[in-house]
């Protein structure tokens, strides 16, 4: 690996959690992306190696390549960039996939460069990426893959990204129920209206939220973990979806929720060793079910992306 | 003064504060109501002088009274209270008037009796009071009298208040237009269901400004201070609303909203010299009017309710 070429790891997120749909997100590092950037003389951005899963080599119509070209087109350089994707997160699992892809390339690429972009600036043209498998412009992935930690995307428009402190000991557990949701399904369930009460409801547990992070409060974390406002519908898609929380809250689980929008499903916890008490604890609701099933313990990845 | 009588500052306070609708206040120290409470032989407790404005001296119809008689009905001591009322803070005004009376009493109450109750439990007793104001239960004005600062009611049942820092200059400027707004139409005004995504904007507005006061973070709390779903309605019973507000920012407030239910409108401020500014900016659009008012500069009483 020469100076004109860059690996990188692009960690899974959980968007969402709970009452912080929409805006709030953290990042993973037991699952995530590896990719390699190179700089090459011939002008444009070309994906040369696609590993783990079916995914399209075109720029135009691979995430990866959607947010690349448009920091290339920002740039204009005098020469251009390759790509090679070695993917472990799958493709529609709600942990964030097409969100490491979109990051990963303009990631690299700005390493490349020298850096010309701050992070906000690359999550700007991961937005573009991004859009190409949601089919709007979203950031809650996003921010927290480029920022590390626990991100809150105050406004897309200007792209406002708070990063936002977390105690040291705070873990996740994942779970990836495989079956598949439908991004448009997922979407289609939801209420244009709530009801004012749950909504003040859902505002002071997301401020909670905010406050026990900022005071690493595990304690007020448990208390403030709830949402009431999106889990009731999209509960629905995910087989033994309460069944998985329950027994996640009996492990010990501060609290536990659909990552992004399904099917995975995240539980937060205080230190390792919950955290794998609420693995083994959904592990063996899941081996009933006959689903196959991916399960992840994670710290809290602070760093974000990061060169190999 | 003897030690079986006691004088306390209950100050007013502002409640919601823009898109922390009714989770969110914080405590006033230029306006507030002076109480004596006083430890008598005759059980009970009794209202026995009450100065600045007409309200009633039976203790089961006072506010200060009710909250009075859930502890002392709590404790059931052998001897009784008196309680004296010089009362600054205009009922209806919008900026905690039940409340300071409410938590007036419990608090020189508990000072006397050698403070049995925690700060929340003095609280939980003042709902009982405020909610003969305001005919349900509700904390967001007690909240920040009892505790100072900023405060988050996280919850009522059980209640449960959050102490939010905040930066050591900040101040606000209220205007109270003296008109009536009936409490029922100020309810009655609000809407059963919001759109969800109104209440997403919301939300993310309310975590970034959890997040702006515990950075000390001036830019961020101006962008965080706007409210989208109860403004638009509640700001038609307030005269020359969005003139006060858009002359208020344009002065240098970091933001401006309803205080409570209104009338009253406070402005959050960088600094005195600003929020005397936005004093200012505010009395000439309402001197204009014809509508009495008047206009505090005050900073954020981080101290709460006091022994005078």
């Amino acid at each position: 690996m020469n100076m004109n070429e860059i690996k990188i790891f692009s960690p899974a997120t959980v968007a969402n959690v709970a009452c912080g749909f929409d805006v709030l997100g953290f990042c993973l590092d037991s699952v995530g992306d590896e990719m390699v950037i190179r700089k090459v003389d011939k002008k444009g951005v070309k994906i040369t190696k696609i590993e783990g899963f079916d995914l399209p080599f075109e720029s135009q119509l691979n995430v990866a390549g959607v947010s690349a070209l448009a920091m290339y087109d920002a740039v204009k350089p005098d020469f251009g960039f390759e790509i090679e994707i070695h993917k472990n997160i799958k493709p529609g699992s709600g942990i964030g996939s097409s969100a490491a892809s979109a990051v990963g390339s303009v990631f690299g690429m700005n390493e490349l460069l020298g850096r010309p972009f701050s992070k906000t600036e690359l999550t700007q043209f991961a937005i573009k990426g991004e859009a190409l498998a949601s089919k709007c412009e979203h950031a809650d992935n996003l921010a927290p893959a480029v920022f590390g930690g626990f991100t809150l995307v105050k406004s897309l428009s200007p792209l406002e990204i708070l990063q936002i402190p977390s105690p040291p000991n705070l873990y996740a557990t994942i779970i990836y129920p495989q079956i598949e949701i439908k991004t448009s399904e997922s979407r289609a369930i939801l209420p244009k209206e709530v009801k004012l009460q749950d909504a003040i409801t859902q505002w002071a547990n997301f401020g909670s939220l905010i406050h026990s992070l900022h005071t690493d409060n595990y304690e007020l974390m448990q208390k403030s973990l709830h949402d009431v406002i999106i889990e009731p519908y999209r509960s629905k898609l995910i087989p033994h979806y309460y069944e998985v929380k329950n027994e996640a809250l009996n492990a010990g689980a501060l609290g536990s929720g659909i990552s992004g929008s399904g099917p995975s499903v995240f539980s937060l916890c205080e230190g390792i060793k919950a955290a794998n008490n609420v693995r083994d604890a959904i592990e063996k609701v899941y081996s009933k079910t006959g689903i196959e099933f991916d399960i992840y313990v994670s710290r809290i990845n602070t760093e974000g992306i990061k060169v190999l």
